[in-house]
C-alpha cells in the first residue's frame, strides 16, 4: 500500500528513551516536492532549511529526529541542522540540498550530534518498504500511530503524521510526511498541497498552540507511471490529509473523543467554528459529556461574527443520532439521554447561524489528562 | 469607605442555594452613569436594556441577580428584564428607565419571577451602607469577595466585582459595579471609563471565553461635593479597576496564582502578551511550577507579530526575585530553584522582543480545578 520507489527507515539513536527517534524517507529518483511550515517567529532552524531545500520544487529524502526540536538553539542549531542534511546526503550518495530536515521534541537544547550521526548511519542501512519504523520514529506524546493512504489508478498516496497537540508539551509539533508515486508533472503542486492543507490540517486544533517546528511535506516521484488529473489527485490528497488531521485531533493530549465542529452561516462560519473548537468551556463540557448548549452559544457569540439568536439552530450528532438542543429557544431534550450519547468517541457539534456555507473544524475534548501531561512534565 | 449617597442591599430569594442572589445598588440622587458591556452576539436581554438605560448618561439604581443569566430566553427573557426594572423602580419610587439590570448564572432558563419579585421587595427594604450583602449577591463560582476603593480629596470610589472566568461554567460572567461620590460634572465619563477599562478589565483573561452577560457600570453622584481634576479621577478609577481585575484573574477557576504577562516590543506587544496569557501550555506550566521558557517563546511566536529571536529576553519574577531564562539563547539557571520560586501566588512573565512600549495582561494558571469545575458541572 506504499507508493513505488519510496523506502523508509527508523532507528533508535538515544535521543529518546526506548523508542525510535531517527527516521529517513527516501525516493529512489528525484521527486517533485511541496511543503507548508509553521508561521511561528520562534521557529526552529530546520524550518528555514527545509523551506530552502524545496525552493527548487525537488527533493530526494527527508531526515527527521524526535526527542529534541533543535529550536531556540542559535547558530549551533543551524549548523546542526545543516550537518544532519550533510550526513544524510553522504550516507545516501546525494547532495545536502536534496534533503529536508525535521525535528521535534524539547525546545532549547543542543542536539547530541554523536547520537544523531550514528542514527543517520544506522538508518541509511536499513531502508525498506515497511513504513512502520519510520512512523514510530516521529512520535512523541502520541498514543497511537497515524497513517493514511489513497489509491488513484495505479498510483498510491501514503502519509504518516505525528502530533498530539498543535504543540504538545515541549515535546510535540505536528509533522506529516506524504509520499506518492503518481506522476504530478504539470500540476501546481504547491497549490494542490495548500488546497488540501487548508481543509484538513489547517482546520484542526487541539489547544490553539502552534508549534515552532510544524512541517508538512509532500513528495511525488511518478514511479507508478500513472498520471491522474489534477482534480483526481487533489481529491485523493485531501482525503489522505483529512484522515491524518482527524487522527491527530482524536489523539490530542488527554482527549477521549474527536469533536467535529460544523458551522453554517453567511459570514465567516470558519471563525465561529474555530472559536467554538478552541473554547476551553466547550471542550471541558464535551469531556464531561454535558449537553451544555449555553457554552456553545457563548463561544459562538464571542467570535466577532454577527448573527441573530432567532436564526440559531444547534444540534449534536453522537452515537449515530441527532440531538436537537436549540431552535427558536431551548429545545426540549432529555439531558441524561444526550449525556449518555456524548460518551461516544466521536461527536459533531452542528450549529447554524444563518444561510450559507458550512465550515468544519476538527478538535478534541479537554480533560484532566491534558493538565496532567502538561503540568507534570518538567523541562 | 463607601461613597456618600449610595446604599446597598443583598438578599436570598431562592434562585441559588444558600447564598444571596439578588442585590440592589441605589444612589439617593441622580448619578452620572457610564458602562461597557459584552460584545457577544449571544448576549442576554439585560445587556441591551442596561445599555439603553444609561444612554441618557444617568442612572439611579442597579438591580442584579445571580443564579440565572436570563440569556437565550427569547421574548419572555426581555419581558422579565423589563419587569425586574419596573419592580425595582416601583419599590424605590423611581422610573424603570432609571434602573440598570444585570443577571448572571445559568444560560437558557427562564427566571422564576415570583422569587425575583420577592427578592426585589425584600432588598428594597434593607438598603444600607454596608456593601457586603450586595457584594455577596453577585458571586457565583467565586471563592473570594472582590472589592476595591480609592480616595481622592473628600471623595471615594468604591467598586465590587465578580467573575471567576471571563465566563466560568454556565454560571459566570464578569460583573463590576463602581460607585463614586466625586463630582464628575464636565467629564466625558464614557471616555474616562473606557480608558480605565482598557488597561484593567480588558487586559485580563482567565480562559479567553467572553460571557454573554459581562457588565461594567460606573455611577457618580457628586454627593461628596469634591470635584477632582479629570486626570486625578482617571488615575484613581484606573487603580480601582486594576485592583478588581487582578482579583478576578487571581480567583480564576482552579487557579493557584495570579500571572502577570509583560511584553515589551515595538509592534503590538499586547497581542503577544494576550497570546501568552491565553496559551494552555503556558498556563499549565505555571500550574506545574515549571520554568518552561520554550512554551512562552512558542506562544509568543504564534501571535503573528514579527520579531527576531536574537532580540528576545525572557525572565520570570517570582518570590521577589528575577530569574533570567533566555537572552541570546538559553540562560544558565537552576530549574529547581526557579521551580520553587514559582510556587509563589504571584508570578510575572517578563518578555522583551524589541524596543518599545510595555503591554501587561493579567491571567492565572490552569490546573485540574478548572477541568473539575467545568467538566463535572452539569446543566
Amino acid at each position: 500500500m506504499t507508493p513505488k520507489g519510496f523506502t523508509f527507515a527508523g532507528v533508535r539513536c538515544g535521543l529518546k528513551n526506548k523508542r525510535n527517534d531517527l527516521g529517513i524517507l527516501l525516493s529512489d529518483r528525484p521527486a517533485v516536492a511541496a511543503g507548508v511550515f509553521t508561521q511561528s517567529y520562534s521557529r526552529a532552524a530546520c524550518i528555514d532549511f527545509s523551506r530552502n531545500a524545496i525552493a527548487d520544487g525537488k527533493l530526494r529524502a527527508v531526515v527527521v529526529n524526535s526527542g529534541n526540536a533543535n529550536c531556540c538553539t542559535g547558530l549551533q542549531g543551524e549548523r546542526d541542522t545543516l550537518r544532519m542534511a550533510e550526513l544524510t546526503a553522504k550516507a545516501l550518495g546525494l547532495e545536502a540540498g536534496d534533503i529536508a530536515v525535521a525535528s521535534t521534541g524539547v525546545i532549547g537544547q543542543l542536539l547530541d550530534m554523536s547520537k544523531v550521526e550514528r542514527g543517520i548511519s544506522d538508518a541509511s542501512k536499513v531502508l525498506g518498504e515497511d513504513p512502520k519504523p519510520f512512523m514510530d520514529a516521529i512520535l512523541t506524546t502520541d498514543l497511537v500511530e497515524k497513517q493514511a493512504h489513497a489509491q488513484i489508478g495505479d498510483a498510491f498516496i501514503y502519509g504518516v503524521a505525528k502530533g498530539s497537540g498543535m504543540i504538545a508539551p515541549n515535546m510535540a509539533t505536528m509533522l506529516a510526511f506524504v509520499a506518492t508515486d503518481a506522476d504530478t508533472s504539470g500540476f501546481d503542486l504547491d497549490r494542490v498541497l495548500k488546497n488540501a492543507a487548508d481543509v484538513s490540517f489547517n482546520c484542526m486544533t487541539v489547544d490553539g498552540d502552534t508549534s515552532t517546528n510544524d512541517t508538512l511535506l509532500l513528495m511525488a516521484n511518478g514511479a507508478s507511471g500513472y498520471k491522474p488529473t489534477e482534480e483526481e489527485f487533489q481529491s485523493a490528497l485531501t482525503e489522505v490529509f483529512t484522515s491524518l488531521a482527524k487522527q491527530v485531533a482524536r489523539d490530542g493530549e488527554g482527549a477521549t473523543k474527536l469533536v467535529e465542529v460544523r458551522v453554517t452561516g453567511s459570514e465567516n462560519p470558519t471563525k465561529i467554528a474555530r472559536t467554538i473548537a478552541e473554547s476551553p468551556l466547550v471542550k471541558t463540557a464535551m469531556f464531561g459529556c454535558d449537553p451544555n448548549w449555553g457554552r456553545v452559544l457563548m463561544a459562538a457569540g464571542r467570535a466577532g461574527v454577527p448573527y441573530k439568536l432567532d436564526d440559531v439552530r444547534l444540534s449534536l450528532f453522537a452515537a449515530d443520532e441527532e440531538h436537537l438542543l436549540f431552535e427558536n429557544g431551548p429545545a426540549s431534550f432529555d439531558p441524561k439521554r444526550v449525556s449518555t450519547a456524548l460518551k461516544s468517541d466521536y461527536v459533531v457539534i452542528d450549529l447554524t447561524v444563518g444561510e450559507g456555507e458550512t465550515a468544519v473544524i476538527y478538535t478534541c475534548d479537554f480533560g484532566y489528562g491534558y493538565v496532567r501531561i502538561n503540568a507534570e512534565y518538567h523541562t
